[in-house]
């Protein structure tokens, strides 16, 4: 029988020749969802023959390039007669297909910002004990032997012990002749014992960094002993039925029971995304025992289930901004239960964790003279801008646009998505570029800047967002008093339904990038400065794998400075997170960070909605702000 | 309508006439529990009539005594149409109907040995805030500020917060201007806060003594404000049907399943407790927020979910002694879910917080010279002995007789329990009295130790346990190798059976006996000393309201010592867990005197099995151990 190796998880197994290569797999253990029931035309299931030969059907779904690098759908591809090696994309997952590793496959973040080797500290360490067996004469409860062996071992602090830590101790301390691993979180008064297993389990350690996003939820799975991230997952938060912003949800939580009807989606959004990383990567979810979770105010208030309404009334002001830490369990996450959870510091109703940790991938946490800006675009964005000497910060509502939601045929960046629009000048149409080089299932926000910024630059887009209808192109439909404008007719697109964009799409998105340009404007001229006095310039957010700088200026959503001075750091949040989980060091330059920032209330500024409304146009009222894009509209 | 009061509740209700007392009891909120169903048979409802006309039936249940009182069945008595008072006994429970408040009515313990009102210092306290409203200026959370009030008015140690109290404190803040009480439990380095509630509630402060023994389970409300008990309930631990006595119920719990059953039973059994001492007493169990449980070892175990395979395997280590805080949520208390529960301190995997808690109720405690024995007579026999220089413990197996257990008749000491019993010498008939004075249902301790001692003053019982053969009496009868004991006959007593008592009881009851008194004999002999050095000798056992000395010597339980050196202690267990609960001084003199107690192992000495069937007889197998005994036959 044909040997099929999956390569990276290093498995192997014999099927008979014949068999479906999806099926191999699962015999094998490896999980790949197939979405359209293996049907053959979502595309879920693309793996990659690396040698042997198979014989493979539906290749239509992906690109030629695709095909040409040995792509193929697992459902409907045979095994024949030779051994194959498949490699498994290590992102799989139910929507959207096959994610990207933002984090691993490029760092964007500046390497001398990352935790180093020697920083590694996390919350639970795990260590191995050799504990002496029980003795009449000592008159020593199992639980007093274990507690002198650790203060022999460690320090002469306190030990604190779970109860599902002590109902496993009998059993775990006679099982391998007294060796024993326990977690164990120090704190500087107190050693608490969150574990304990029989043997030596020291190198089965393992992390969660979450961060928690209105729109969508990242979880990166991280091996503790190293430091080295296994592998990264994202999914669309499942309280976007609820709401798809933060006030709509916070209007819905009003009754305890919807509370806790968004605590419960959000926690199976995150949950299996865990259970995916788990299976996917070959760990078990009880060996995952650190955990860090970055959020904005309202996601973290509502994760807890505590009630977030009085965040969205005056005077603003959450339950908490500092949590105290709480078991996996308490929380509601399938992980180790007694591990304890770190949530990311908030700073306000709307500066929360996610902007503490997404803070420490850029120079600021590194305490620079220089005067930086850092953008988080997300459904809400939030600005800090400051050096080592003042930090001020503020929010704005901008609208999950950016991500894909509300907009007809938007998505997150994922296999599939749409990230880049070329537009011929002449005829108005599309040619365009999907990630992972499939058909296309829709569009993700680094696409949509594209796409706006070269239908503008090419003249099929006004300045005030509305589609050319004097000039005639196969690519505008104009309905009533309302245009579409097709990216990819039905033929090409994976449901076989055209992808278009509206102008009421459109009109969300310039809504969106006027919220966050006009606040980092104001937010400038309320510490007396000016974009030109800004040194650097952190863009952080989900939106894509990458952010193209100069689409993002052509469009307004950022000041039009050299592009020297432009960082584009990806989901820092997430990254935060991770240096927060891998490091003590990091976790108290979090902290101090946390209380050195000052928060500014931009609605009450009587300048903000003129700031706004100047905004709302392609890339601004006064275009004299974009010199620049306003000598490219003259070529 | 006629006007019904109920005493002590002080509730009032307006009823039509004709209306069942029962009835208007349920209709007034008050649970009576009817274990017939309302036939009038079993005596469970009565009440007692202190003033009005009620036309009454079914009275041939009670006793001409509880008649000529007023008490009346609630469900066979009739409202007419004068007002009437009603007193509702404070002890209903399902199973023996009405039960007797031992601490209450009589506290056995000298008053010296109790706390003081400023000795009262329970571990939870209520306290009252005046939280300042939310401020947008200062950017603080609710929890910022409830905590920089405690601090402000307490001490500035750090504040620690459960999730569920989080959960709460938006709610609680804003619902009376600011106004909350917390419930705060101070420990040296921290405050934990373990519950909030809006406005001011510090008065709704209650606290629960649990002893959970082999055989019988006590809860005892205490209202923490005052320290004084509100009301205590016994009933038998739901594990007896899964084994007697504790090597068993081990035995039984091997298996994860069903140490999971075993847990849940006594859970269930604490809980129904709670329930009912809450219900009749109109308390709402989130009111209560101080618990401290006492039981052996091996029920500790058990209760928290512990395996306690290795108490009964060599070398007997138990995987807890002393205990750290849980919340009642976690064992499964029904109480206000985040009280930390006090378990009382165990020595040994035979010495237990029962004993720990009891030693508080003997001048052991007090730090006396002379030197004591304390003898706690249940399913295990515990001994201490000591003064303020030593401290010995050991234990031993007596069984559950004494308690009613593994003895056909046998109940522990409820209504309707015989408590003492006298012997005609003639014709061996038996004349009897029960708790209540109501139709005998079964017998308890002390009516069994009543009855032995006056069998054998009389003759009717000889030395090894037999019944008088060659005598005819008509309370005699012999079947085979066997004789019984008619005590009550099926006419007289509540279930229309007989009740009486067989040689393989009675055998069982001298087995008992002999544990104890040798136990008590060869420790002595461990220190050196003879029952001639003891200045006094306690009783402590939930076998009765009372114990008779005299007769209990009689049969050779206790040595036959000076009367004056001897003091029944009743239920210590409970009483010293009562101590603890109230009091801070208590818990920590509780600690030290575990910390002093050295347990000696008794069935490791080569003495012990002669010492034990040497003590097989009545009293004695050596008579002038026993020689006011001896004088008595004389007689």
């Amino acid at each position: 029988m044909p040997v099929i190796s999956f390569k990276p998880l290093g498995k192997t197994i014999e099927v008979p020749a014949g068999t479906e290569l999806l099926d191999a797999a699962r015999q094998a253990g490896i999980e790949i969802e197939a979405p359209c029931g293996g049907k053959g035309t979502c595309g879920g299931c693309v793996v990659r023959i690396l040698s042997g030969k198979v014989a493979a059907d539906n290749l239509g779904i992906l690109s030629p390039s695709a095909v040409s690098k040995g792509y193929v759908p697992a459902c409907k591809t045979k095994i024949l007669t030779d051994p194959v090696t498949v490699e498994i994309p290590e992102q799989i997952g139910k929507e959207g297909g096959q994610f990207l590793d933002e984090t691993k496959d490029t760092c964007l973040v500046r390497p001398e910002l990352l935790p180093t080797g020697e920083q590694l500290d996390p919350l639970t360490h795990k260590i191995v004990l050799q504990v002496p067996p029980p003795q009449l004469a000592d008159g020593l409860s199992d639980l007093d032997r274990l507690t002198r062996t650790i203060r022999q071992q460690e320090d002469k602090k306190e030990v604190a012990y779970s109860l599902p830590v002590i109902r496993r101790s009998a059993g775990a301390l006679r099982e391998d002749k007294g060796k024993v691993t326990v977690s164990i979180v120090k704190t500087p008064r107190q050693y608490h014992i969150t574990g304990i297993e029989p043997g030596d389990r020291s190198e089965r350690n393992y992390g969660i960094a979450v961060d928690i996003g209105t729109t969508t939820v990242a979880v990166q799975l991280v091996s503790l002993p190293s430091g080295r991230v296994v592998a990264t997952r994202t999914a669309y938060n499942d309280q976007i039925d609820c709401g798809l912003d933060v006030i709509s949800r916070i209007n819905y939580a009003r009754k305890p029971e919807r509370l806790q009807e968004l605590r419960t989606r959000v926690l199976k959004t995150v949950n299996n995304l865990i259970k995916k990383l788990c299976v996917g990567n070959d760990v078990d979810p009880g060996d995952i025992c650190n955990a860090v979770i970055a959020g904005n105010t309202a996601m973290t208030h509502l994760l807890l289930g505590l009630p977030p309404e009085y965040i969205r009334l005056e005077p603003y002001t959450p339950t908490i901004l500092e949590a105290p830490f709480f078991t996996a369990e308490e929380i509601g996450i399938k992980i180790d239960p007694q591990t304890w959870v770190y949530i990311s510091p908030a700073v306000g109703s709307y500066v929360g964790g996610d902007i503490t940790a997404g803070l420490l991938c850029s120079d600021i946490a590194a305490g620079s003279e220089e005067v930086n800006l850092f953008i988080d675009i997300g459904t809400n964005g939030e600005l800090v801008i400051g050096n080592r000497d003042f930090l001020m910060t503020c929010a704005c509502s901008a609208g999950p646009a950016f991500e894909g939601g509300g907009i007809d045929n938007g998505m997150r960046a994922a296999l599939g998505a749409i990230e880049k629009v070329d537009i011929d000048p002449e005829t108005g149409r599309a040619t365009y570029q999907t990630i992972g080089n499939v058909k296309p299932k829709g569009i993700c926000g680094t696409g949509m800047i594209s796409l706006l910024a070269n239908l503008f630059l090419t003249g099929w887009l006004d300045e005030a967002g509305k589609l050319n209808r004097r000039k005639e192109s196969p690519a505008i439909r104009v309905k009533g008093r309302q245009a579409h404008y097709l990216i990819a007719p039905s033929e090409e697109s994976a449901s076989g339904k055209p992808i278009t964009i509206s102008e009421i799409d459109i009109e969300n998105l310039i809504r969106a990038k006027a919220a966050i340009y006009s606040a980092s404007s104001l937010m400038l001229a309320q510490v007396g400065l000016g974009f030109e006095n800004l040194d650097h310039v952190y863009i952080a957010g989900g939106f894509g794998r990458f952010l193209d700088i100069e689409k993002a200026i052509i469009i307004g959503l950022i000041p039009d400075l050299p592009r020297k001075k432009y960082r584009y750091i990806g989901n820092a949040s997430l990254l935060g997170a991770y240096m927060v989980l891998v490091s003590r060091e990091f976790r108290q330059r979090q902290l101090e960070l946390a209380g050195r920032l000052t928060y500014l209330e931009l609605s009450t500024d009587p300048a903000y909605m003129d700031q706004y409304t100047a905004a709302m146009f392609l890339p601004h009222t006064d275009i004299n702000r974009f010199p620049s894009v306003k000598a490219m509209k003259k070529q």
